[in-house]
C-alpha cells in the first residue's frame, strides 16, 4: 500500500464547546464512511477563536475533547489529527494539536511554536502572544506508509518548519489554520503550494468554515496540494469535506523527476559566509557604494 | 530616495551573437529612457539555450559581451543585470551573469549554482552539466538604496539562496532565467511568489521572449513580485519591457506588519534534533507502527 485517503474537515464552529466535539465526530465518522484513512479537524474547533475566548474554553490535554476524539478514531479505525485547542496546562495555555491512533491511542502532540502577532494597520491585528505560550519542538508521527509533519496557522508562514520535516523523511504536513480575510486571499493557498513545491511533499491546510457573525471571519478554502505544487483538493468557505489521495509514488516520481535533494549545495549553504563580495575576485574595479541620482 | 525603478528585458533571442548582443543594448537604452535605474536581461541573451551551443556561444567574461554592457550601463548611466552567458574560462564552461553600474565598472559576477538536470519522461529533459560547471559562491551587489543577490534560473527552486540572500540583507534578487513549457505554467510564477512572500522581500525573474521554433522553448512570463507576495509587473511571452518600482520603504512596512524575522525560531530550528517523538512526552501508550488496512 502506497497511498492514503486523507478527509479534512472544514467545520463551522460554535460558540458551544459540547456541541462543536459532537459536531466534529459525526464528521469524523462521515468522512471514515468515505473510505479516509487519515483525518484532520480545524484549528481551534472546540472553541471559538480569539485571545478573549482561549482560557475559558481551554481543558487540559488529555482531557473531555480528547477523550471523544480518541473513542471516535478508534471507533472509525482511523489516524485523526485533532485540529487545534486552547490547552491548559497548569494555568499555561497552548494552541494543541494530538493525533490519534486507529486503536484510539495518543500518537502525537504538537503545540504551535509561531504564535499569531501581527499588525497590518487597519485590516488585522491579533496578539496570541497575549494569553498563549508557544511549543518548543517539531513533532511527527507516522499513518501507515506515510510520514507527518504538524504545524498550527501561522507556523506556515515560516519555511524553515516544513524544511526541517522534509529532512525528517516526512511525505505530508498537516496544517490546522484560520486565515483572516486579509491574509487569506493573499496568502493562505501561496504558502500551501510554496511550502509542497520546495519541499516536494503533501501539503494539506484545514481552517473552520467562515462565519461572518464571528469576531475573527476565518478565510475557509481548505485544501490539499501535491508535491508537483498542485492543487488535489479544494474547498470554498462553508461546511464541508474534502478528499485527496496521498500517494508515496507519485512523490517518489516527482523527486525522480526533479532530484532537487541531490542538487542542493549544501557545502556552500552551511559556509559561516556564503555571500562573496567581487573583492575577493580579481581583475575588477569596484565601486559598491555609488548612487543613482 | 527610497525607491528604484526596475525594468525586465525580455528579449527575443536569435541565432547570431552579435545581434543579440546589439539588441540588448538597444532594449537597455529603450528602458533607460523610460526612468529605469535597475535593468536586467534575460538568462543566456546572447546565444540561444542548449547544451549544443553553450562551448560555440562562449567567450572570456570580461569579454566583447561584457564589453558592450559595460558600454551601454555607463552610457545611460544605469545599473545593468548582465542577464547571463555562456563563459568560458581555460576551456571550462559556466552559466553566468555579470553586473555593471553607472560608470561601467563591473560590480559583480555570479555564476549558476545549482545546473538544471532534470528529467521529466516525455515533457522535459535536460543535463545542463553535461557541458557546464557550477559556480560555488552567492553574489550580492549595491544598486543606490538597493541590496540584490542573484541566481539564475534553476537557483529559483532551491528555497535556500533567497534565504540566504534575506539573512545579507537583500531587499530584490534578480533570476534571470528561461524555464520552459512544462515546468513555466506549472512552477515559474508560484516559485518567485513563494521567494518573495517568504522573505519579504522583492523578486525579479526575467526570460527571453518565446521561440516557437527553438530547441529550448521558453516560457516567457517575466515579472515582478512584491514583498507581500503581490505580482507588481508581469507580461506574456513576446519581447517587452516590464517596469516596476523597488521600494525599500513598502518592504520594511510589510516586515513590520508581518515581523516574520522577529518570530523565527532559531533556537529550535538549530538544534540538532528539532523533530522530537512522543516517546520524549510523557503519559501516552504510543505505537507508531500501526497501519491502516
Amino acid at each position: 500500500m502506497s497511498a492514503l485517503r486523507l478527509a479534512l474537515i472544514q467545520m463551522a464552529v460554535g460558540t458551544n464547546k459540547t456541541e462543536n466535539v459532537k459536531k466534529a465526530c459525526k464528521l469524523v465518522k462521515e468522512a471514515a464512511s468515505k473510505g479516509a484513512k487519515l483525518i484532520a479537524l480545524p484549528e481551534c474547533f472546540n472553541s471559538p477563536y480569539g485571545t478573549q475566548y482561549f482560557k475559558e474554553y481551554s481543558e487540559p490535554v488529555p482531557g473531555p475533547t480528547t477523550k471523544s476524539l480518541s473513542e471516535v478514531a478508534k471507533e472509525c479505525q482511523v489516524f485523526l489529527v485533532g485540529g487545534s485547542i486552547p490547552e491548559n496546562e497548569n494555568g499555561n495555555l497552548y494552541n494543541t494539536c494530538s493525533v490519534f491512533a486507529p486503536n484510539g491511542d495518543t500518537i502525537a502532540k504538537y503545540r504551535k511554536m509561531h504564535l499569531f502577532d501581527i499588525n497590518v494597520p487597519g485590516k488585522i491585528f491579533f496578539q496570541e502572544s497575549d494569553v498563549l505560550k508557544p511549543g518548543n519542538t517539531f513533532v511527527t508521527f507516522n499513518a501507515g506508509p506515510c510520514k507527518v509533519g504538524l504545524g498550527i496557522c501561522y507556523d506556515m508562514r515560516f519555511a524553515e518548519l516544513a524544511q526541517i520535516y522534509a529532512k525528517e523523511g516526512c511525505h505530508l504536513v498537516v496544517y490546522p489554520g484560520a486565515f483572516n480575510m486579509t491574509t487569506g486571499p493573499a496568502h493562505w493557498q501561496l504558502l500551501q503550494q510554496a511550502r509542497a513545491l520546495d519541499n516536494q511533499m503533501y501539503v494539506a491546510a484545514v481552517s473552520p468554515a467562515r462565519d461572518e457573525g464571528a469576531t475573527y471571519v476565518a478565510w475557509g478554502n481548505s485544501s490539499t496540494v501535491g508535491p508537483w505544487g498542485d492543487i488535489l483538493a479544494k474547498t470554498s468557505h462553508e461546511e464541508s469535506i474534502i478528499y485527496a489521495e496521498i500517494d508515496i509514488g507519485r512523490l517518489e516520481e516527482v523527486r525522480q523527476n526533479i532530484p532537487l535533494n541531490n542538487q542542493r549545495r549544501l557545502d556552500v549553504y552551511s559556509r559561516p559566509n556564503p555571500c562573496e563580495s567581487l573583492k575577493e575576485m580579481s581583475g575588477y574595479n569596484i565601486d559598491v557604494n555609488q548612487h543613482v541620482d
